[in-house]
């Protein structure tokens, strides 16, 4: 067993949303999430997971401005570093790898799921660290039917698993993966992964990792981010 | 096109959670939501969707005793029969339908689904006036994969839809349907109308359906409730 401190670790953390879902003209990874801009408390729990990481903030170029919220925001000690995304949350990735050093463990997150917590980040990371990868997976609780031309058709949910970020690598293979081109089915970095041959280890995620996309999630994520407060 | 009255609504409710997930010693479908047992809220929510519908509400054998809770809660108003459930969730449903005639249109709902809306209940409702079936689903905006045995593989989650109740559908053909065998791919009513040779039609869903699994889900429909209260 390798020991668990032998890469460094870095951080690209992607936020690409545009807040029309939300009904928001503010971009969602900015709107305020108990007291503070979204994209705070992620970039707070990577810090305190992995003392000393690095930070890739990517954000549409129309959006850099506003990163300014999120660093004012913060504790000054946090090490981040802002980049511009590109058309697809593919391009954004790769735009945000090509400043990450190829010795590193990277992990690329969404700037959507804030209740993202520090055992799961350790997890990803220790885990990725021995077997290349780590993916974190929840089952799923609802009945799924797959879509067909016609008609649709019962998936067995047994099967099924709900993938989250953090996604974790060993950063000279993820970047050498996305030279690959750009393919419709690339959702996630695991997809691009495979692509190039590399085999995705699933990890144990957290039903309370949440994605933000609509204004119930973000009740949702203030409903839990109170609940925590309290426990 | 028929008119939209022309059949009585029968409603199966099923509930059959122990509470183990939820950490609790009372049953999930008892818990207090706003105030009142879970099971009300969407006891009301037919009610109010169908007046004159006629309930089912199928328990576990063991929590008939419990169904005071339930009953003491609610308007008087509103004419509920008590069934014992089965073993498995088919057959629950089973024992309910026993007590649906054949000339009504009955719609199956989950017990652990406290928010469903009178706008969904009337879309399903119509829906399998129209079509002899109406199934609600929601799109994933999660990616997915599905465990095969040594590994795993990307699912295109554009085809992929979560399925909701209540599923509605014509009682005689849902009856026929229920004759079949208990097999385990008997996740929802869907799954068994299908293997009896019959269409499911799909209606929109809603997000905020969700199913009460675990003790966040619960937090969630609290956060949810009070959000409809102040809108």
């Amino acid at each position: 067993m390798k020991p668990i401190n032998d890469k460094q670790a870095w951080v690209v953390l992607v936020a690409g949303g545009s807040g029309s879902r939300m009904g928001s003209a503010l971009p969602k990874q900015f709107l305020n999430l108990g007291g503070k801009p979204l994209l705070c408390h992620s970039i707070e729990a990577f810090h305190a997971a992995l003392p000393g990481m690095h930070l890739i903030l990517v954000l549409p170029a129309m959006q850099l401005s506003l990163a300014q919220m999120v660093l004012q925001a913060l504790p000054g000690r946090i090490d981040l570093q802002l980049v511009a995304g590109g058309e697809t949350r593919f391009a954004s990735v790769a735009n945000g790898l090509r400043e990450v050093p190829d010795d590193a463990l990277v992990l690329v997150h969404d700037g959507a799921r804030p209740l993202i917590s520090v055992a799961l980040i350790q997890r990803c990371y220790e885990a990725a660290l021995l077997q290349g990868s780590a993916v974190p997976v929840v089952p799923v609780t609802d009945s799924m039917r797959e879509i067909q031309a016609e008609s649709s058709r019962p998936l067995a949910r047994e099967h099924l698993r709900i993938v989250q970020t953090p996604q974790a690598f060993d950063a000279a293979a993820l970047k050498a993966a996305f030279t690959h081109p750009y393919e419709a089915g690339f959702t996630d970095e695991a997809s691009v992964w495979e692509l190039a041959g590399r085999q995705v280890h699933l990890v144990a995620g957290e039903r309370s990792n949440i994605k933000i996309t609509t204004p119930e999630d973000l009740i949702l994520a203030e409903a839990l981010l109170a609940a925590r407060q309290v426990g």
